[in-house]
């Protein structure tokens, strides 16, 4: 009964919160409660599970409790939330979406996306520099969109994007020829190669029997093989890869990286 | 660090929150939490602070909330969210305010008031059965308000009651006698004889210089002496009346068994 030890939340407890729907799968309330409580912070960030269509409402609520310092936000709200906040900060403005918003002290509320740059800290404390990395990656949805944006801002130097929507894959393509001149984007291929990383950021792999989401049998063995998927930590691309004797990344690291940069968004320190 | 306990709130827990402005003092979110615990009910009460002003607002916002399924209503709410909900059960009907609202089945949130009905269970479970009392009263604010209507309720043979505001004082004994036509209710003197109990519902007491809220001079030695005030947990009313062999009745009492009434309604069955 490890959900007992709640029995600390006080009075003068500082709120956070997670949004989304559903939201009982999320993590982040166990990840950023174990900071709060490594951090010594009296706060505690709680689950709400808000529907899209009550968004709005929620949101206006929300900004009117005083204890509430911050929110993370979670699907399907990212994109609609950035409508809901005061001020978009750099990242999210490109991105067009946010997965934290906090109240600063001229009262506003601002939104950022750090989503992109949990993956590309994760890679950096693992030992994988990304920059001057040539990277494959699958997947232009919400997630892929971050990470390429991330990707892209860490100075890879040629990122080769796939989706099994090709519509979204050159739409992402261009969004990122516009938003960063310099970088070296293109359309790759379902069998990459000449790579020094692959990346899956599409949920092919959440389930048992779902296809790998690329072909691995080109890849040069000293490639990186990385899966942003949490559940199952090793799915079946990365157990795969590790057999053919490719160095792995795992899902986890991102959300963990994530949450330790939104909570220094939030203003705790980490340690 | 006791506040560093709330690692275990987890995307699955439940929601419960009190609000009110200031909220910081509030004790409900260590007592509930401390229920939530004792019962392996995976659930939080958070405190949430809520400026009047805004308290419509926050109100929609929070009601959108799937997983918030109950609200303690504290200082100063207790009268304006009579309006919020969109029923009121039958004892907030009669005093005018409630204490905790929640989410029923059909989706409606109804708001009730157990103030009062703290303090008569409290007395209860310290042996002194309210039925068939003669009762003085200090107070005819919230609390006192709240005090009266279950006293009432409980069938005290008597009760009298004085407010330094005179016209408060005498609304709530009319209010009294139209809501319990059986109920003997009077205006009482500042120097109370010849009942079984006095009870303090002013917040006279709460600060070290206060005069008593009343004369105890003329009591019988077997008179009950109660308070409502939680800080000092011994008022100077209670210390003087234990010094003349009264028997006392802590404010305490009033919080722990409010809480427990209300967790009962936000459907946590206690042990």
């Amino acid at each position: 009964m490890t959900f007992a030890l709640n029995a600390a939340v006080s009075g003068d407890t500082r709120l956070f919160a997670i949004v989304g729907d559903p939201i009982a799968q999320a993590r982040s309330p166990l990840v950023f409660n174990e900071i709060f409580q490594r951090m010594g912070v009296n706060a505690v960030l709680v689950p709400m599970q808000i529907p899209a269509a009550s968004l709005a409402t929620a949101i206006a609520g929300l900004k009117t409790i005083g204890n509430l310092d911050g929110i993370v936000v979670t699907v399907p709200h990212k994109i609609s939330m950035t409508g809901l906040v005061d001020r978009l900060l750099p990242i999210a403005r490109k991105v067009g979406a946010i997965n934290c918003m906090r109240r600063v002290e001229s009262g506003e509320w601002v939104g950022e996306m750090y989503d992109g740059e949990g993956f590309t800290r994760g890679l950096r404390k693992q030992g994988h520099e990304p920059r001057g990395m040539s990277v494959f990656q699958a997947g232009a949805g919400g997630a892929g969109k971050a990470l390429a944006h991330a990707l892209s801002r860490a100075g890879v130097k040629a990122l080769q994007l796939i989706d099994v929507d090709r519509a979204k894959q050159d739409a992402l393509i261009a969004e990122l020829a516009h938003a960063y001149p310099d970088a070296n984007v293109s359309a790759g291929s379902a069998s990459p190669a000449d790579v020094d990383m692959v990346v899956n950021a599409t949920p092919c792999g959440m389930a048992a029997g779902d296809p790998l989401p690329f072909d691995i049998a080109r890849l040069d063995r000293r490639v990186l093989v990385a899966d942003i998927i949490m559940k199952p930590e090793r799915t079946q691309l990365l157990c795969q890869a590790e057999e053919r004797g490719h160095r792995i990344h795992l899902g986890r690291h991102l959300l963990e990286n994530q949450a330790e940069i939104v909570a220094e968004f939030f203003g705790i320190a980490h340690g």
